[in-house]
């Protein structure tokens, strides 16, 4: 069955042409605001601060930064080399685990360093390839949900963890784009979907999208998932990535390497959805992901209220590490890896 | 090294000879307000409501409201035995998982049908025993704290979920019970708790507890335990119980099953710590042990604010069952069982 894909009328980012429009995610689902960007900084800054989150969706704003970036380096009328630079180094600090904020950053540097007749034409270019970026990354999500929900085994549910939808990317999702097309293949009647603690991107994103779409959802407990798959109700536990090193092993939303364990536990299904874009060759394994790690405010209050008693502390990762050997399959547009390793993730680069 | 016992000058639950008090423990960790209970449907209704929780305080409050019962029915001057059997009715069915509610209502039920001279010395008789029950249940708590804390490796941390301290007892607490011995005993630095949406005891409880006593504390997201696991800071996963069946299998707040599969998945242990009164012979194993599933709002919701879309759904059951088979050692006040099975369950009734 072909996918609705006229469904997809929104993004979380729009390029205005002078300048980028971010969904504000940090008040979603109570209020839809969006914030103008017009400078590389304040695209850093709405990285950083979580207006926009998700991997693929940060490295395409990194793509629309670099064009302002570019556009403010020119008009300064001084080495816009050297300034555009600056700016990218800039842009790539802004989050550290999601390595397609680099793999952006690194495209865009890369392409303005090529010859151009005049500076204008620079930027042009650079235009055109921020909205390549960006259009395939909903290509590429569209695929992996073609690709993915062919894998699904029919059962009541199946869990996802985070967001990983259009909020988290050019469009579509990963893991949600793959719970997209499941819907309409009917491989599942209801997707359960974790909370996600601290930032709450299950509650607060995940479910709305999906009632937008009238996909039905229950949210439940990040505790509760490893009951869950005891119940029978699920077969597969489907999440995205925020990098996947060379060997396979995943770094994703904090509670993803919980219900890795789990799944494994129970003889579940454990899928990784991820575009290449997301795969980073240069990081052998897990161990040399920087995990993020955020304030302690961010669980010991919840939507601006505390919870816990004054002068507590909280550790606070934002992300973990799942090993390959417990990710049964690694869905990217280039095709499925099934016991995803370090050889078979270096073929998908050499086609 | 002896615990210091003389630290234990509060309780959550206050008999007051007239009636009871309860400190109000959906108000905390910012305001500290007792209840006054002057009849058994206000106590039903606190258990209910989750102004008092936890399995031994349930019990604990069953007792004494069994008393404000037995008062009324007397007083009402009608047959006072059915009064009383129907009042107990109800207490019972307040919460349906935690075994000690059962137990508290059976052991007052039993006392009042014995034979006395007067109904005033039923009365004496039952308020006796009540408080024996509270007396019963911090004692027991001292002996397992030490028991539990023995048997601990000493790590830099520890990990406990939900709260087991003294607001969730007579006093001392059961898997707080160990961590309080094990401070003292140096088992660790700092102790772990997952914050245990959806009612946060963790975060709102066991953080308070454990900063009143100068007990490092760190709260983390549920999702993080299996993370925390994997960095090797934890050797011992500690845990209380609202029942345990006959086989050693423990239904526990919801997120418990999750950390005993991870536990089990790093090589860690893992310790359920629950007095005898939790243990439930008549049933045999965790399949018949009925699992509360409470309001969707307690996850959609997070201290009043609303955290998910409007008409959003949640799947939540507040409980879930550990296989003994994931449990490495069952401590209890009449000793630790190691492997805990039904044999040696059974033989701790037999002495």
């Amino acid at each position: 069955m072909k996918n609705d894909f006229t469904k997809l009328t929104w993004s979380a980012i729009e390029w205005q042409g002078t300048h980028l429009r971010l969904l504000d995610q940090r008040r979603l689902p109570h209020e839809q605001v969006y914030l103008d960007i017009h400078t590389v900084a304040d695209a850093a800054a709405a990285i950083t601060n979580m207006v926009v989150r998700g991997a693929p969706a940060i490295g395409v704003t990194a793509a629309y930064a670099a064009v302002l970036a570019a556009r403010a380096a020119v008009a300064a009328g001084n080495n816009w080399q050297s300034d555009y630079a600056a700016a990218l180094d800039l842009l790539a600090q802004s989050r550290p685990t999601a390595v397609n904020l680099h793999w952006a950053v690194a495209r865009m540097r890369k392409l303005a360093a090529a010859a151009f007749a005049q500076p204008v034409d620079m930027l042009e270019a650079l235009e055109a390839d921020a909205k390549q970026v960006h259009a395939d990354d909903i290509r590429a999500n569209q695929l992996m949900g073609e690709i993915g929900a062919a894998i699904l085994d029919p059962a009541e549910g199946i869990i996802t963890h985070c967001n990983t939808g259009t909020l988290a990317t050019g469009g579509y999702g990963t893991a949600l784009g793959v719970v997209r097309s499941g819907w309409q293949r009917g491989a599942f009647q209801c997707v359960y979907a974790g909370e996600t603690r601290p930032w709450l991107q299950g509650a607060r994103l995940s479910a709305w999208e999906l009632m937008r779409d009238d996909i039905p959802v229950r949210l439940m407990a990040d505790g509760a998932g490893a009951w869950l798959m005891r119940t029978g109700r699920v077969r597969w536990v489907v999440v995205g990535a925020d990098r996947v090193a060379a060997n396979g092993d995943v770094a994703n939303k904090i509670g993803t390497y919980s219900l890795a364990v789990s799944a494994r536990q129970h003889g579940l299904g454990f899928m990784v959805v991820a575009p290449t874009s997301t795969i980073d060759l240069a990081t052998p394994d897990g161990s040399g992901i920087p995990i993020e790690m955020r304030g302690a405010d961010e669980v010991l209050n919840v939507a601006g209220t505390r919870l816990a008693p004054a002068g507590a502390d909280a550790w606070n990762p934002v992300f973990d590490v799942t090993p390959a050997t417990l990710v049964d399959v690694l869905v990217t547009e280039r095709g499925a890896l099934f016991g995803p390793c370090a050889a078979a993730i270096a073929g998908l680069f050499q086609t």
